[in-house]
């Protein structure tokens, strides 16, 4: 990406292996991600450009001489960090704050929207998958790299539970996601607020009991009106601006708590005084997604799950350009790449 | 509270039963609350004023026709906010939200500083206490209508358990009951955070096992260097200032939690990206203090933890205005009314 809206394809000299703990990985499936849509919209223009893409399937070409858990030709799915697993904060399962650990299109790192990847950190980085190449689970398996482990980290974060009502503030993949993780952890009520049809119709097959296409003060006033006046247990802050955050905390209950995973476009939070009184608490952060694939896969793999019915579009590598400009546009949900 | 610095000692009508569900209580104890220092500061002059006061011990002199849980001659504590204990939010633990609650010294109810109260939901509100009226534990059993629930809440907002590291963000009372609570919660490292000599001394004698004097971004630096960078699992910010807020989000751990119940002075919280990379959370508000004097008065009847330690000064009903003072003037860390 050479800047807001200049999307190329570039050639760019073979990944290789550098250091004993890589794995070079030839990548079968990648994805747009919604975040890559603010600097798709944002980013100052350069001559070198940036990489882009932190979310990709692969397999695995060659791998480091340390490295022991994947081998050649495994396929593998790569989190949208990578990190260590060894590290103090991989064993608490916040790989994101992994000590040795970074992203991807980063500090001379590969993107995962291209060819191949050198992969650091191989061993605590990459999960090998039980499946061919072009299995029918593919997109749902791919889900797994972000969109689905961030959805679950909104739900974790806003505590839902058995019984509860969940709010999910945003209708893109990582909202509808979300919904598949509430419904999954047990909520009872599952309130999406948003306004595109065929999103709001995925979210319903996918779990969500009420739409609420308002915004600002209304759906707040919304969202009241179905929980007793109350609002709700659990809310899902999948969109990151300022707005959706105070819709977010105007609609929780008190001693509920707001999941965020939407990147901040604000640094302060718009908290309130009723957000103290209220005992409301604000949690998430970027998903460690390593963390929670060993959870999420199984349900994937039979079926219980199917989040790679967020992808509404599929394209090639010449074709992610395009895709950017759809997913900008609000035509696609989320574009996959097959490589 | 005419306004600011201005405490009078005002003859008022008599407290009385008005509804069935009410006890009147004559106060045998009573104190200064920290959050009682904003007003005192702040408070535009009236000439009706403001009765004050939240904290108190007291004798059932009488009761409505519908209690059941209190008797006359029962020697009860209340929490700094009254509430049904039937609701769906008194179920919750979180009786600050009680759909029928509210708290004293305002909106026609009695304050706590002064010689009677009017108790309503009296079932839901006071707890009797099996001690006599002049027991040694009385300034014990008093936190426990605020401010050893409040610390106990900023534990427990903070996530506090065992073998975790907490830092303590202001030396008040508050602060040192926060460093009881975390200690009583398991804490295996607790760090206060504050710089007069005869509060830290207590601290220390509470449990804190590292003392950082520092303000400010100095704080932030010192609490990463005791804790090998990183900072700390649980910070309980017991201030509200907005500075103290941003140095509490500044020494949270990545992953982390801030329990909050200072008073916010300031509407927003001031996280930075950084609290979202970090995936901190941030949690707290008025302490539901009812719900935790089960849970903490039997530690209080034997001797395990003493926060009544934090009263440094006693008065009489006339020495209160004098109480404010010596609290404001940072002279007292806490001021016990005798009655």
């Amino acid at each position: 990406m050479f800047g807001a809206g200049d999307v190329r394809i570039e050639t760019v000299p073979d990944a290789t292996i550098s250091e004993p703990t890589d794995a070079l990985v030839r990548v079968t499936r990648a994805c747009i991600c919604g975040s890559d849509l603010w600097p798709y919209n944002q980013l100052e223009p350069s001559e070198h450009g940036q990489r882009m893409g932190h979310e990709f399937i692969g397999v695995v070409e060659a791998i480091g001489a340390d490295v022991r858990t994947v081998k050649t030709g495994d396929l593998v799915v790569a989190p949208f960090a990578w990190s260590d697993g060894t590290c103090v904060f991989c064993h608490e399962g916040l790989h994101t704050s992994c000590l040795n650990g970074g992203w991807w299109a980063r500090d001379g790192i590969d993107g995962g929207q291209g060819e191949a990847v050198r992969v650091p950190q191989a061993d605590g980085t990459l999960v090998a998958l039980p499946a061919g190449e072009d299995d029918a689970l593919m997109p749902s398996l791919l889900t797994l790299s972000d969109v689905m482990g961030t959805g679950h980290h909104a739900a974790r974060a806003a505590r839902v539970g058995p019984g509860k009502t969940a709010a999910i503030v945003g209708d893109g993949a990582v909202g509808l996601c979300g919904v598949i993780a509430a419904k999954r952890l047990g909520a009872e009520r599952i309130i999406i607020l948003g306004r595109h049809p065929d999103r709001i119709a995925l979210a319903k097959e996918f779990g969500a009991t009420d739409v609420v296409a308002e915004r600002g003060d209304e759906a707040v006033e919304r969202v009241r009106e179905l929980t007793a006046g109350f609002g709700a247990h659990s809310v899902l802050e999948c969109v990151g601006y300022e707005q959706s955050m105070l819709t977010a905390l105007g609609i929780a209950r008190p001693g509920g708590a707001v999941g965020r995973v939407g990147l901040p476009q604000h640094e302060t939070i718009p908290t309130t005084l009723t957000t103290f009184f209220d005992n409301i608490t604000v949690s998430g952060g970027p998903a460690p997604a390593r963390a929670y694939i060993e959870e999420l896969l199984p349900d994937v793999l039979e079926g219980r799950i199917e989040p790679g019915r967020v992808f509404d579009s599929v394209t090639n590598l010449d074709g992610v350009p395009d895709g950017y400009r759809a997913m900008n546009e609000r035509e696609a949900i989320k574009v996959m790449v097959e490589l």
